[in-house]
């Protein structure tokens, strides 16, 4: 008899029928004696269709009063998944953030839970009961309701699942599992069995959006198994765990393509410390997530510094670097929309030479010109032209024979 | 400089033009220099909506998981209207029922409120915010959701109105105060300025269904100071406070006419000890709403017993009776939906005799069959077909020269 935390995200609950659809699914999971607990989040629109409500009244809604708006659509999902298995005769009780006291701290729409106590769920599952917990929100200590992001409700199954110290966290999603990549691009694409946390960290931050990038975190910080599986079929899904020695032996695990971002680089900055603060700092104050940041060696006291960032914080990042540029002493700031980000991971790389020389020598096969590099222990990125993303990712899978054999 | 308690209902706020509204209202308000404090419906239409997703799943939904539900809708408003209020420069804040601590028993869907902890918004007010609270809900001490039942904003209203010491709590609805009798039917119908809680109990239980029956309970109990008045137009309202003086000199304050009810007969009963509870105990139990209950003197043993109901709880009601039926050896049940009761109520006749003379009277002269008669200290209600209904009210007003001199 196992605990199982089972995750659905909205387009598993959009309408009644696919409520109907995840109790069933439930009750099977808990008639093959496990425990189970269900995290869902807000049905398929829903919270866009809220926050549309705040943005007829401003642009620019406080963030403690848009937390309190958007967290009702979870509270509706889980009272209609409880009353869909209580219909089918199995016990449920729903609880949203502040019922299972899921503590965050104070950062309204992107909050960390800090705490969560379990005792209140642990009483349900020994009688017998399905907990349904709303995903995607907390309370912080003053009993403000807070959010935890887009995609908040995997970190909430994950923390849960630490929390109850679950056997498994299950994600169901509209997809299979996870790819060596995108099967759109490629359509030998193979589903993974297993990955590490890791390997998937990079990935999700790389483009392959299947799972918050916090909620990883959390589960490698925990240990948690997660597994990423669709909610339509009953196909095996993808392990996401520790690294294990099976997984060094393979050298690539995935390439992920990033098409979303845009590119800005300061030519000619003065190559003085202090000058990367002094850009960085007002960026991030602005909330704009930077991704990759290249600097080259300088020449006559001269840099080129280039960041990547999402393409729809670009005007922002822009009229702040534009402010700087006089005390900075900047000759000129290129802004590039055309890009695309091209990324292969896998650990193997830590104990295989060669792999970088591999991707650009199968770049340039393809006369595909690579305009930035960034590399970490199990990650090579490159930036290409947009209309090029496709091809690369292409001849990359390729080249380190990912596709089914 | 007085604390004022606003309650807006769900009219009021139905979409944001209506709920950008309420927050000029609200500001202008704090502009005479008046704390406020508003307490808010879902929008219009919200309630049911989320009822009909309940009932997507299960006609009988779990009243935990409904009250769940149905609570996100109070929560949507609160926080738009905030929004509203902080758009026109006014700091806001809004609170869902377990951040102000509004302590219900677990009565599902019409749990009654034990406690408000006032204190954090206190301190909101004297940080100059106004404070937006949503109303029909609470939670009970095991921190499960609880819902008022309908109309229950009110009584969030009146019951913050009293833990806050309020100077006055107003609720806003869309009709101009408490009249005389409903003006659609009698077009002289005149505005009251002042009622009593009792008569404006009395006019509420008989179909002037203005304000909430309980909160009018609980502004009596606490003292609070009501006044019912239109969100739509700046006309004075109804003061609903104790009685005075003044009010005595008025026989008949108002007239009232309820078209929902049914009549049950149960004939020919034996008329011993005990009959009376068996027949009602099972009908409390299963929670239908019993109002006037006539037993005529006995005649050979039997007697005859007629009660009324909400017409929508006929059909389970006489189940219930035909299934009591052989235990208490009644001879027939008849059932009659073709009623309408007719009430006048004032706290003059306290004082005044001739009273239901003067009503009988007046309806003979106009023909009308009485089928029962029902009497308080303040109230006269006759049952009678329910086509004579407004006939009834129209030459009752008249004859209380109730309506415009």
């Amino acid at each position: 008899m196992a605990l199982i935390v089972q995750k659905y995200g909205g387009t598993s609950v959009e309408n009644i029928d696919r409520i109907r659809h995840v109790a069933r699914r439930v009750i099977e999971t808990r008639q093959k004696g496990n425990d189970v607990v269900v995290v869902v989040s807000a049905m398929a629109g829903e919270t866009n269709r809220l926050i549309a409500l705040a943005n007829g009244i401003t642009a620019d809604p406080d963030r403690r009063e848009l937390d309190q708006l958007v967290s009702t659509g979870e509270q509706v999902t889980i009272a209609l998944l409880a009353l869909a298995l209580q219909d089918m005769n199995q016990p449920a009780r729903s609880f949203v953030g502040h019922q299972v006291k899921i503590t965050t701290d104070s950062s309204y729409s992107r909050a960390r839970i800090k705490s969560i106590d379990a005792k209140i769920v642990k009483d349900c599952l020994k009688k017998g009961e399905v907990v349904v917990v709303a995903g995607f929100q907390g309370i912080d200590e003053e009993g403000n309701i807070t959010t935890l992001g887009r995609g908040g409700s995997d970190t909430t199954g994950v923390a849960l699942a630490a929390a109850l110290k679950a056997d498994l966290c299950e994600i169901y999603t509209d997809v299979d599992g996870v790819y060596t990549t995108d099967p759109r691009i490629c359509s030998d694409a193979l589903k993974l069995k297993k990955i590490s946390y890791e390997e998937m960290l990079e990935l999700a931050s790389q483009g392959a959006k299947v799972l918050q990038i916090r909620s990883v975190e959390f589960a490698a910080k925990y240990g948690v198994n997660l597994v990423v599986r669709s909610s339509f079929n009953h196909n095996e899904g993808t392990l996401v765990c520790k690294e294990d020695k099976s997984m060094e032996e393979v050298i690539v695990s995935g390439i992920a393509l990033e098409k979303g971002e845009a590119k800005v680089s300061l030519r000619r900055v003065p190559d003085r410390p202090g000058v990367a603060v002094r850009v960085f700092g007002p960026i991030a104050k602005a909330d704009i997530n930077v991704d990759m940041i290249v600097q080259n060696i300088s020449e006559d006291g001269f840099t080129d510094m280039t960041f990547t960032m999402p393409r729809t914080d670009l005007s922002r990042a822009r009229k702040i670097i534009e402010q700087l540029s006089p005390e900075i002493g900047l000759k000129r700031i290129d802004a590039d929309e055309d890009i695309a980000k091209v990324s292969v991971v896998g650990v193997g790389m830590r104990s295989h030479a060669g792999i970088a020389a591999k991707v650009f020598e199968t770049l340039a096969a393809k006369k595909i010109n690579i305009e930035m590099i960034s590399t970490s222990e199990i990650k090579i990125s490159v930036v290409v032209k947009k209309d090029q993303g496709e091809v690369a990712v292409k001849a990359l899978h390729a080249a380190f024979e990912l596709g089914k054999k």
